[in-house]
This record gives structure tokens, C-alpha cells and sequence, in this order.
């Protein structure tokens, strides 16, 4: 098999890219990579991008002296997870309530960790859970 | 800023999870970590899982005696890129074109990288790209 690394980008949809921005940069404090109005805006995660479009643009083919990225787009809450230390939980609920943003979950799975979900501008689903969630170190 | 250690889940949907299956985990080779029936299957890739849901089952409120995992649950064409080594892309191509899965983009971008997409059986764009794309190391 060849060499896997680990997953370099994970998308999400939006078609408010500024209200994206505001809560992936601004609240979440990712860093903006890189940003093409109103199509797409994209921020650095550790070893992962976080890439956020607009369905309505993605899914138009690219024009002939464009490179060719495969059209995609999807309608509808996705969800993602950040990995953040089990002892920054309060932290980020902190965090995150205070910019305003409603805490809709915080529990514990029977491996003891927790985990924190909000909805993203564009009701997507995100969590915050410690890699000790799928037996992962810290 | 509360500590950030990356992204923890990545997401995609699938109708067809037996289809999913058949794709992350025997063509892509990525350890299944656990599965529910007609519900998820979660693989391990690095530091990160990639999550496949079935987006009917995933839409619906967990019921009172469940964990109150939020709902989510996305329709149409979605996006996940892997991180592989540059050198190992050629590789990659033969390992998806010998397994039928048809490339349907191989390019360079203009700082260098190169990126190879795929659909999965549900149609999610999935690109194999070097973390150079984004100026990380491999």
C-alpha cells in the first residue's frame, strides 16, 4: 500500500463566507490561508487545512483556462472535530459562549472523553473533543 | 486562545456504506475503527478519522436514552484530501486505477504540489495530494 499520511483538508459548506470567517478565524482563531470572494475561504489546523466554500460556486466545473478541480457541493449540516487537549475543554467553552456562540451539547463518551459541539454560522455541526476520543495521545 | 491541536474529524456521506467500506478501507487501506449498521463507518488516518455517515440515519435527533450526539447530515458531492508524500502519487495512481477507480484530475499546482482526484462511490470528491500544497512538511 502506499504511503498514507493523514488527511491533509476537510471541507465544510457555507454561503455566508464572511460569517465563516468570523467564526473559523476570529472565534476559533485558525489562520487564514487564503480567500477567493465568494467562493471559498481556507485556514491552517495544525497538519490539516479547513477549507470552507460556497456549494453555489464549487459546483460550477472550472472554466477552460482554469485548472482542472473537480467540481463538488453539498447542501445541508456536515460536521467536523478539532482535536484540543481534554484539559482546554473548559477553555474553548469559555471560549466560545462568550463570542456568543451557544454550547448545543457537552458530554462524555464511555471512554471518558468529552466532547463539545456548536453550530457553525451555516448550522454546520462542530465538535471539540480530545484525541483520547479515538485513543489518540494528546 | 485556547490550545488547537488540528482537526480530529473529518466527514463525508454516503448512501451506500458496504460501497465506503469497500473504497477507504480496502482500496485506500485505512483501518475501520468501528461501524454501526445502516448508520457510520469510521476509519483511522493518522491524526485524524475519517467519518462516513449515512446522511438518513445521521439527520435524525439521537433518541432520549442515547448520547445527545447533535444532529447533522449533508446531501450532494463533498470533499476530503489526503496528505501523501509526492513521491509516493504515482504509486497512489496505480493503486486507484488498478483497484477502477477512474482519475478524474492529476495536476500540478503552481507552487509545485500535485493533486490526483478520485470520486468515492457516493460521488465525495477525494484528492491525494503532498502536504506541500500548503507548504507543510512531508
Amino acid at each position: 500500500m502506499p504511503t498514507m499520511l493523514g488527511v491533509l483538508e476537510a471541507a465544510l459548506y457555507a454561503d455566508d463566507l464572511d460569517a465563516a470567517r468570523g467564526f473559523y478565524g476570529d472565534v476559533v482563531g485558525l489562520e487564514v490561508i487564503t480567500a477567493k470572494e465568494g467562493r471559498h475561504v481556507f485556514f491552517r489546523c495544525g497538519a490539516t487545512v479547513v477549507l470552507i466554500f460556497r456549494a453555489e460556486a464549487t459546483r460550477e466545473p472550472p472554466p477552460p483556462d482554469a485548472l482542472p478541480v473537480p467540481p463538488h457541493g453539498a447542501e445541508g449540516a456536515g460536521h467536523l472535530c478539532f482535536s484540543v487537549p481534554m484539559a482546554a475543554l473548559d477553555d474553548w467553552v469559555d471560549r466560545l459562549t462568550g463570542a456568543g456562540v451557544a454550547v448545543e451539547s457537552d458530554f462524555r463518551w464511555p471512554n471518558g472523553a468529552r466532547s463539545v459541539y456548536v453550530r457553525d454560522p451555516a448550522g454546520n455541526s462542530v465538535e471539540f473533543a480530545s484525541p483520547k476520543l479515538w485513543d489518540m495521545p494528546e
